[in-house]
C-alpha cells in the first residue's frame, strides 16, 4: 500500500459520504486521547504485586540495606538481572531511578558543561554542536538536543535502521557529536536495526573523538509476537572495532512494570561509566534501591521478564491488529495513507497525503480525538512533508480505540479530499 | 568549655597514661565507622510499613493512577501534606524523587547552562561566579559548587546563623550568585537560624539580580527534644521584601522515612517553579508517584510526620547524650576541645586543638575508627585552622558508639600532647 496510489477520483465520488461521516463523528462529542505511548490499566495491573514489594525483605543477597543511603551504581542483583536480559556484563551496567530519559539528559548536560571522557573541550565551548536525528523519531529525544541548542540533522530511516551512506558522510564533520537511536522497535516506525547497521555504527570512523550514539533500547523486549528480538551487544561491537566508548546504551523497565516507577539502566564501557559516576557522585548519593530490590523480587530472573512481556503482548497485539484492520478497511481503498505494521514497540507510524497531516490532527481535535501533534516525530516538530502522524494504540480499551481509529480514518479522508 | 582553656600542664602529667590508652585502643583492632550521617537500622525500622505500600491502592484521591507516566510536579496529596509540614502553600511545592541533593545540583546546573529566571546571562558566561559558604557546613553542598568551578567564600557561622555583617558586605559583589544554608539544626553545628537572620537574608539587597539562597531545610522536623523548631516561611519573607525569587527551599523525607528511597521537595516562588519545570519537563516525564503515594498513606497527615520524628528522637537523643557525656568526661578536664550541644539534626561539631584535626583523624584511622575527613566541613576540604571534626553518632549502636567516642577522645588528647 503506497501513498502514491491516492485515488482522487474515488475520493471525489465519496465526498458527500466522507463529509457526512465527519459530521456524525463530531456529533458524538468524543473525548479520546491517543497522544502518548502510555501503558493501559490492564497492562499496569500485570505489575500490581510490585506495589507491595519488597515487603520486609529489605536486604540484598550480599547484605546491603536498601533502605539506607549509598550505592551509586545500583544494587548488584538488579544489575546482574539486566545483564542477562541485555546480554551485557553486569559491570558495564548502572541501575538508576525510574527514568532513562533523565540519564540521557544528564549525559548530554555533563558533556556540555565539562565534556565527556573523550572530549577536547566542553561541548558548550564548541562553535557549534550538531546531532544526527533519524526520522521519524522520538519527540522527547529531539526536545533534549533542541534545548541545548544543537543543530539537528535529519537522517532518513530505512527498514534496517538509519541510512548508513548518509550517516557515514555526516560523521566526517567534527561538529557532529552524537546521534539519537531507538534500535529495536523504534519509536514511531517500529523498525529494528539490522546487525549490519549495528556493526557499521560501531565501526564507522567519526571525526569527533567524543562522538556518542545514544542507544535507547527502550523496547528491547517489547514484542507483539511470539518471538523476542535479538539484542545486539553493540558495546562489544564498538570495543572490537576500536571504538569502546561509542555507545551510551539505555534501557528501563518503564513499559515492563510501572511506567512511572520502574528502574532505568545505563550500560556502557568502563571508561564511560567512570566518567558518568564522577559527575553522578556529585549530583547525589544514589538511586532508589528499595524499588530496585522490589523489581528483583518481582521478576525472579530473566524468564520473569519474558513472561511479563508475553502478558503485555497479549494485551497490545489485539489493539495493534484492530488499528491495522481499520486503516486497511477505511484508507486502503482510497490509497489515502501508508503505515507501518510493527512487530513490537508502542506505535504505528502513518503517512497521510503529503501536506495534510496537520489538518488531519486539527480535524480530529475538533471531533474530540487528541492525536500526537503533526510533525512531533521530527526535530523542531517540523515534518518537511507534513505527512507523518504517530498513533499510540496502547492506552484506550479496544472499544474506544475502534471509535478513535474510525474517526481518524474519516479525518484522513476528509483532509485528503480538501487537498485534492 | 573553651579550647582556650587547654591545660598543657595537665596533659603532660597524663602523657604516659594517654599514650598507653592509645596503645590499648589499637590493640582492640576496631572497625567502627562514624563518617556519615546515616540513620541506624533501628531508625529505618520505623518505616518498614512503607516497604509494602501503597499496596493495591495505586490511585490518588483525585483519581491519578500513580503507576503510569506523568505528573511532573508530583502528586497533589504529598504536596498538600508537605505544605502543612513546612507552612508553605502547596502550589509552591514540587515533589520529586528521593534526593533533594539531585534537585539542588540541577538548579545550579541549569542556571549555569541557561541562567535562572532572573539572570542576564547563563552563569557559565560570567567571568566568575562566587558562592557564599557558611562554615563549617555540609560537604556535599561544597562539592557541587566546587564541581562547577565557583569561587567559594567562607562566611563565619554564629549561633544565630551566618554572620550577617559579612554576608551583607559580600553580596554587594555582582559575581556573588548564591549561598548555601542549612537553616535548621545545621550540618554539622546544629545551630538554627534566628528569625531575624531569616528576615535579613530575605530582605538584604544583592548586586546580582539572580542571586539565590539554597535553603536546605534537611532537618526541619529533626528534633532531639520534645519541641519542634519553628519553620520560618522565608518564601513569604522574601516576597514581602520584594525578593520573591530569592529562596530555593529544599526538604526531603530522607531522614524521616527511608534514607535512600524517600521523597524530595523543592519549594519556591511560582516564577522559580515555572523556570524549574521548563527544564525538568525536558529532562524527563515525572517523579516516582508510587513512592509519593506510599508516603501519603504511611504518614496519614502531618501528625504522622511528628509522631515518626518523636520515634527518631527517642533513638537518637540517648546517643547524642552519651557522646556529649564522654567528650565531657574525657576532654573537658584538659580543655582539649570544644563542641556543640545540638537540639536536633545529625551531627556534633568538635573543635580540637588548632592544627591537630587531621592528626586526630589519622590516629583514629590507625586505631580502626573511621571519622569524616578533617576539613570536610569546609570548601575544598580546607579548614583554615585544621581544628574541626564532624561526629555522626546516628549509625552505630550505643555500645559501639561508646567505644568509638572513648577512642576518639584518646586520639584528641594524644594529638594535643604531640602538638604541645
Amino acid at each position: 500500500m503506497s501513498i502514491d496510489a491516492l485515488n482522487t477520483q474515488k475520493l471525489q465520488e465519496h465526498a458527500e459520504e466522507i463529509r457526512q461521516q465527519y459530521e456524525d463523528l463530531k456529533a458524538k462529542n468524543l473525548n479520546l486521547d491517543l497522544t502518548r505511548g502510555k501503558p493501559s490499566s490492564e497492562q499496569l495491573d500485570f505489575s500490581n504485586e510490585l506495589l507491595s514489594l519488597p515487603g520486609q525483605n529489605y536486604r540484598t543477597e550480599s547484605g546491603v540495606d536498601t533502605r539506607n543511603y549509598g550505592g551509586l551504581v545500583g544494587i548488584q542483583e538488579i544489575r546482574n538481572l539486566w545483564a542477562q536480559v541485555l546480554g551485557i556484563p553486569a559491570e558495564n551496567i548502572v541501575a538508576g531511578d525510574a527514568s532513562s530519559l533523565n540519564i540521557m539528559f544528564d549525559l548530554i548536560s555533563w558533556s556540555y558543561i565539562w565534556g565527556n571522557n573523550d572530549s577536547e573541550r566542553p561541548w558548550s565551548q564548541e562553535d557549534k554542536v550538531k546531532w544526527l536525528c533519524p526520522v521519524p523519531g522520538y519527540d522527547r529525544h529531539f526536545s533534549i538536543t533542541e534545548h541545548f541548542g544543537f543543530e539537528m540533522i535529519n537522517v532518513p530511516l530505512t527498514q534496517d535502521g538509519p541510512d548508513m551512506d548518509v550517516v557515514r558522510e555526516l560523521v566526517k564533520d567534527p561538529q557532529v557529536k552524537g546521534m539519537w537511536t531507538v534500535p529495536v522497535f523504534a519509536n514511531p516506525t517500529g523498525i529494528t536495526f539490522s546487525e549490519e547497521v549495528c556493526r557499521e555504527l560501531a565501526s564507522m570512523e567519526t571525526a569527533a573523538p567524543d562522538f556518542r550514539i545514544v542507544w535507547d533500547n527502550a523496547y528491547a523486549v517489547h514484542t507483539l509476537t511470539d518471538t523476542f528480538p535479538v539484542v545486539h551487544d553493540v558495546l562489544s561491537m564498538g570495543a572490537e572495532a576500536g571504538n569502546p566508548n561509542r555507545f551510551w546504551f539505555m534501557s528501563s523497565t518503564s513499559k515492563i512494570t510501572l511506567a512511572g516507577a520502574g528502574v532505568a539502566f545505563f550500560a556502557s564501557s568502563k571508561e564511560n561509566l567512570d566518567w558518568y559516576s564522577e559527575h553522578a557522585n556529585i549530583r547525589g548519593i544514589g538511586p532508589n534501591k528499595v524499588s530496585q530490590l522490589a523489581h528483583v523480587e518481582f521478576f525472579g530472573g530473566p524468564e520473569g521478564v519474558y513472561e511479563q512481556m508475553r502478558k503485555h503482548a497479549g494485551s497490545l497485539a489485539p489493539k495493534f491488529a484492530r488499528v491495522l484492520e481499520i486503516l486497511n478497511e477505511r484508507l486502503a481503498p482510497f490509497g489515502a495513507a501508508e503505515w507501518t505494521e510493527p512487530e513490537g514497540g508502542y506505535f504505528i507510524s502513518v503517512n497521510v497525503v503529503p501536506g495534510t497531516a496537520s489538518r488531519v490532527v486539527e480535524l480530529a481535535r475538533e471531533a474530540g480525538i487528541s492525536l500526537t501533534g503533526a510533525g512531533s516525530s521530527f526535530p523542531l516538530k517540523q515534518d518537511p512533508n507534513n505527512e507523518n502522524i504517530r498513533l499510540a494504540p496502547s492506552l484506550p480499551p479496544v472499544s474506544e480505540l475502534e471509535v478513535a481509529m474510525d474517526g481518524f480514518a474519516t479525518c484522513v479522508l476528509l483532509a485528503a479530499l480538501e487537498a485534492a
